[in-house]
């Protein structure tokens, strides 16, 4: 494809794109293929020929499209509702046609030293102070896993050289989380040689918070048994009920007992730009690392996470390897983002995070993260007034957790559950709203997140209006 | 950023990158800023008030184009040469418009499969087995990672309960690669607890290839001395000289000692396209698995590497985690990406594979790659003809190895180093190429890489009349 034939086919992108913009919500949000119906669609061996991008992309249209869900559509409420917002996939595209490979300084000093400057601006959006240094990875799954090996580098200096295989010196490690935590923390405690039964899995509150008393209690028979605690792992907006760990405890007690903190405020850090909700990462100044991930509430493209920490040093010792090949003339003191992890090769991702935050600038951001947590509370009220339906968890942020549940029914649990299960599916099907299930204190919850640019109240009101009429049959029938 | 601003800005960032594609070699190849030049001209804090894109974009011209090294150049020679062809930029807009989270196959039915399509495209045309699954990894610095996790796993099944501290039962475990192995192998054993002192390089011959003897020699006195060994990582295109280990002898060592066997074919794997170099692949059909990057050498915007694996059973065995808030109904065999590895999340990398794919057809990348490798055997040629020049390595691919050496010099080799240290310096600082240097058997090489697409004869020739011109000043002033 030459110059003047990508200029072409870009002009017709921009506009498929910007149509698809204008009217995301014309597709059904979940996709209605059934699996296998892609791969059989398509060849099963690559054209030995060129062929033209009109006939790449009517393929595209024809087969891929039916088989996107759609993360852009205003009716996605499940999981963690995310938006690509529109500087952000221009960013993005920028990014892909300048191909910047930020391993070293010299090899992108835009990509390098932007990531420096929007991280900052972020920092100082979130209150962090200027001790932590930032650097962007892929996913949290990835910064969680570098906050554990910090972790463990720092409890255990000799495991970078010697590992922690057949050696008699080094006792079983244990690291702390809630219940309510992420699986990012168990992939990584898996990953990184630990191993999953070295997770303690601390219990919560009724709110769902981590209860330090029992931290702390885990703390001492561990130590007791002769096993070495390193970390503690509290979340900021835990991935079902988006609850909040007593962070300023937690950290007395990793002062105490010298542990690493490491805070997942992966998706509800970024509430604490606002004023009202300053306070969910109290205790985060403390911490020695934290994570906030702008592609979850920050409308950037995935991927984008941002991992703060206030020891980089004990990532770099790890990590910094300088082969011969790699060796630059740049004076000593450069920053090459390759020190700062297990990937070499990093893409300009600085870029839709900086294009971003001056697209909105920090009033527009704020005014978009209220009004989702405005409607949070706005979909809450009505589950707590309607006598048929039973709210599960506090909503600190954007996110709902509830139920069907009639004050007139007999149903057991069990039945209650599966009347759920049947009614959010019920929802889905119609294809306007996309709404997940998490289990919440054991009983199945409905979970409504928002978190689109695109979001209205008017979405929020038809996911309510179709979670109405689709519980109004009989319950065994829903 | 509303719709109709998105196609405006859209439709002027096609012309701009148009522009640019048309004449990327406008620019110094390596950015001329100095360190903290792009910090300081960026403001210190987030604007408070939303801001154009106009203004957005012309600081991106004004204060980042500067920062660029342009990795786009036809003349960058660098460490690997790579390109973002015009078919992979718009696929990436289009994946980032659409934002797809590819975990589960319900969040996103289209990348999931997709990705299982062009990964089979790529499985054929490398001439790998079907017994070889793909999944994409960002980088082949995490397929690495998670190829020793499998190793790891697959040696001591344990360890993803257990861990591997504080176990009397468990020995030391031990990886082996040749001292030409890339960086990434070093980071992976230090982040998955196997300890950098636990990789044991082994020693190469005069071709650069590693030593079967050698490698048999350390695995029996590892044995002897109660270590176990669990993995072998050879590479098919060494990152300094592109040498390709002996796979065929060391898949027979794996199958004798049962070890992991993992082949890192990142850089060169894509010449097993061709017919004259499918040889280069000998022995991988029998490894455990095999890493290929097409952002690479297949003209695939960064990031995008591919992980074929026959035991991802394995794999799946370490990470497969399923929290109720990730459970769907999608029936038991669907194919979940995150099951597949540390990160939950996963962009839609297998669009650009596949558009590239088709867009090229195998004969047109053919062509490509057969290309790049007349260019660098031309290159060669030119040393080995030029009585001041000395080649210090084989060209199995596109990749040359030299140094500056007249024959009538008496330099001694500290002397000669620093005159080629000079003498890269030289040739960079002119803005036309840009060329790495390394170590080659303990001599300073300066190292020409030829991968972009827009390379051609004429920039290859620039490369070596600039070497020609900077050297012929007299030795010491180079």
């Amino acid at each position: 494809m030459d110059p003047s034939d990508f200029r072409r086919y870009g002009h017709e992108l921009v506009d498929w794109i910007a149509d698809y913009f204008e009217h995301p919500d014309r597709y059904p949000v979940l996709s209605r293929l059934t699996p296998g119906d892609i791969v059989s669609a398509l060849p099963a061996e690559a054209p030995e020929d060129p062929e033209s991008f009109d006939a790449i992309f009517a393929d595209f249209e024809r087969v891929l499209v039916p088989g996107l869900t759609h993360w852009n559509h205003p009716g996605f409420f499940a999981y963690f509702a995310i938006s690509a917002s529109p500087p952000g996939v221009l960013a993005e595209f920028l990014s892909a046609a300048l191909n910047q490979q930020a391993m070293l300084w010299r090899t992108s000093p835009a990509a390098t030293e932007l990531e420096q400057v929007a991280l900052g601006w972020l920092r100082k959006l979130l209150g962090l102070p200027e001790a932590f240094e930032g650097v962007i990875y892929d996913t949290a799954s990835i910064a969680t896993m570098h906050a554990l090996i910090a972790a463990r580098e720092a409890a255990l200096p000799s495991a970078r050289m010697k590992g922690l295989a057949g050696r008699p010196d080094v006792p079983p490690l244990r690291v702390y989380t809630s219940d309510q935590a992420n699986l990012s923390v168990d992939k990584a405690m898996i990953a990184i040689g630990l191993g999953h039964d070295s997770l303690k899995k601390i219990a919560v509150n009724d709110r769902f918070e981590m209860r330090v008393d029992a931290l702390e209690e885990a703390i001492a028979r561990d130590r007791a048994d002769g096993v070495l605690p390193i970390a503690v792992m509290p979340t900021v907006g835990t991935t079902v009920t988006t609850s909040v760990d007593p962070v300023p405890a937690i950290a007395d007690v990793c002062a105490r007992e010298r542990l690493w903190l490491h805070v997942d405020a992966a998706y509800a850090g970024a509430a604490a730009m606002l004023a009202s909700h300053a306070h969910v990462l109290a205790g985060a100044e403390r911490a020695d690392s934290v994570v906030v991930n702008p592609h979850k509430w920050l409308f950037t493209p995935f991927d984008l996470s941002a991992f703060f920490c206030r020891r980089m040093d004990v990532v770099r010792g790890a990590f910094s390897l300088r082969p011969d090949y790699l060796r630059s003339a740049d004076r000593g003191d450069v920053r090459n983002l390759m020190d700062t992890g297990v990937q070499l090769g990093r893409r300009f991702r600085a870029l839709k995070l900086w294009m971003i935050l001056r697209s909105h600038g920090a009033r527009g951001v704020r005014e978009i993260l209220s009004g989702h947590i405005a409607l949070a509370q706005q979909f809450a009220a009505w589950v707590d007034e309607d006598p048929d339906f039973e709210r599960l968890a506090p909503v600190p942020f954007s996110v709902v957790c509830f139920r069907w549940n009639p004050s007139a029914s007999q149903l057991s649990e069990a039945e209650l559950d599966a009347a759920n299960e049947r009614l959010v599916d019920a929802v889905n099907r119609q294809g306007d709203v996309f709404l997940s299930q998490a289990r919440v204190g054991g009983k199945l919850a409905i979970r409504l997140a928002i978190g689109h640019l695109r979001t209205t109240g008017q979405h929020v009101r038809r996911a309510w209006d179709l979670l109405k009429t689709c519980s109004a049959r009989p319950a065994r029938a829903i």
